[in-house]
């Protein structure tokens, strides 16, 4: 089965698990109206592929793994969408979800999907319970204190001076940390030397989200161009210039395949990783910038 | 030690390892303003208790399932008072933390301590990793979906009939029920037969809260009584009377006695869950009430 259809079955199986007769008909509601129809998946793709390079033993395991952080970073979207946050009005094409089911609902969800997050690790880990240590672990850093999304998003209500390189590492790069460090503690290697590639990919991820923003058409970027410049976001585009900012891109994604610790998939694994950074920042899309 | 200092030093350590350099200083102080200083501490004590009752023969494992069900229960008062569901001005005689730190800190500290919960546990049981799997999942459906604190919540969203039985089951038994199956689970104590008693005990505990709501003086109850009929709100009381409500409160912890596994500590910890009862609802408050 190819990446995509495992996690969409993974995600689909937890939720359907989680809607047990005595579960309020709304709150699962908001719930599947968060995750579907797809989004990118770009985190617990991450996952599954470092967990194929290391030999993806147990796959039930790594696509717990990979279910849990799409749970995580919808549940982050729900709530940093609420009004007392950025207040949005649509996320993924659609209305938000408080928009959609009322503040109360778009609390519950995002709390939901948090356990949930932890209890589908649980569940799928009960043949190898000495994995599930490293997976809560692993999955539990990059979402709560001192670092994870959490603590990211709670540097916007400091009002001293914010590490920004801090911030954007807390909000973006823990989970993509995450999904590299889980998805091989998933299939039972040793985990951390694979925290390297997650951290860079996280990063050249929100680069190239800087980049789009500047450069993309807005139709294919299915959102408003030049929201960071309007609304003075930090932003590798403001901060190195366009061609430096495709520079810095092309230097962490080369860094990013350069990480790769030994494994049995590792050709494999590198090839991937240059055909989604590509997909990432469309070559087109830079030339045409350039 | 005993019980208590147990429990204060499993909290404050969960809390300090989180406040590692990076942590947002606010996140932090939210999430230590609304854990300190100490409430009753009553699911944490009886998770410790049952865990006592079984040998407890790790007692890192105990504690750290102990402080979970602290964070939990911490969580889900922050976010209950958030303005969008009680919009409650004060907590544990102080402002609630949405007034002292503001909405968007409420929420994440919320977040936070859901995360923190599991991530104790599992730094908790890389000794006994294989406990781990059934204390997450014990835990995690205390609180999310179908019918933990999380889903109790949502039922004040639905519009239609709402089933109240399933609603105080979901909103306070569960967290009662996890109390006694994780610490069972983290005793490694078959867990499964502890549910009845933490369920019975949460019904019994709803119940003299709907009790002391009527009877009790308002300054030892530390919040105005009458609350439950001046809003309108389902109460044992209200249903039963005081004499029934009284009455089901006696046969439930009697109830609840008798549901003990067998287990080496059975005789210390029927006489602690007397002794509990009767501070739960005083003797002579009730006599006072007939």
């Amino acid at each position: 089965m190819d990446a995509i259809s495992r996690i969409e079955q993974a995600l689909t199986a937890a939720v359907d698990r989680a809607e047990f007769p005595g579960c309020p008909p709304r709150l699962i509601a908001s719930v599947r109206y968060a995750l579907f129809p797809k989004g990118a998946r770009i985190r617990p793709r991450l996952c599954l592929a470092v967990a194929g390079a290391c030999g993806d033993d147990h796959p039930e395991v790594s696509d717990a793994a990979a279910a849990a952080l799409e749970f995580l970073h919808c549940a982050s979207l729900i709530h940093d969408d609420l009004p007392c946050f950025d207040d949005a009005a649509t996320r993924r094409g659609k209305p938000s979800v408080h928009r959609a089911f009322g503040e109360p609902l778009a609390v519950l969800a995002g709390d939901a999907l948090i356990v949930l997050a932890f209890q589908t690790m649980a569940w799928a880990a009960c043949k190898v319970p000495e994995r599930l240590v490293g997976l809560v672990s692993a999955v539990g850093s990059a979402v709560g204190m001192p670092r994870g999304i959490v603590a990211g998003q709670a540097w916007e209500c400091e009002s001293g001076a914010v590490d920004l390189s801090a911030y954007h590492q807390s909000k973006t790069g823990a989970l993509f940390a995450a999904a590299t460090v889980s998805g091989a503690a998933a299939a039972g290697a040793v985990a951390e030397p694979w925290r390297s590639l997650g951290e860079r990919l996280g990063e050249a991820y929100q680069i190239a989200d800087d980049i789009r923003d500047v450069v993309a058409d807005p139709q294919a970027l299915g959102k408003d161009a030049g929201q960071d410049a309007l609304l003075g976001r930090p932003s590798a585009v403001g901060e190195l210039g366009l061609a430096g900012a495709i520079e810095r891109f092309e230097t962490l994604t080369e860094a990013a395949v350069a990480s790769i610790p030994a494994c049995p998939g590792a050709v494999d694994l590198r090839k991937l990783i240059v055909l989604e950074s590509n997909r990432l920042l469309p070559k087109g899309l830079v030339h045409r910038a350039a």
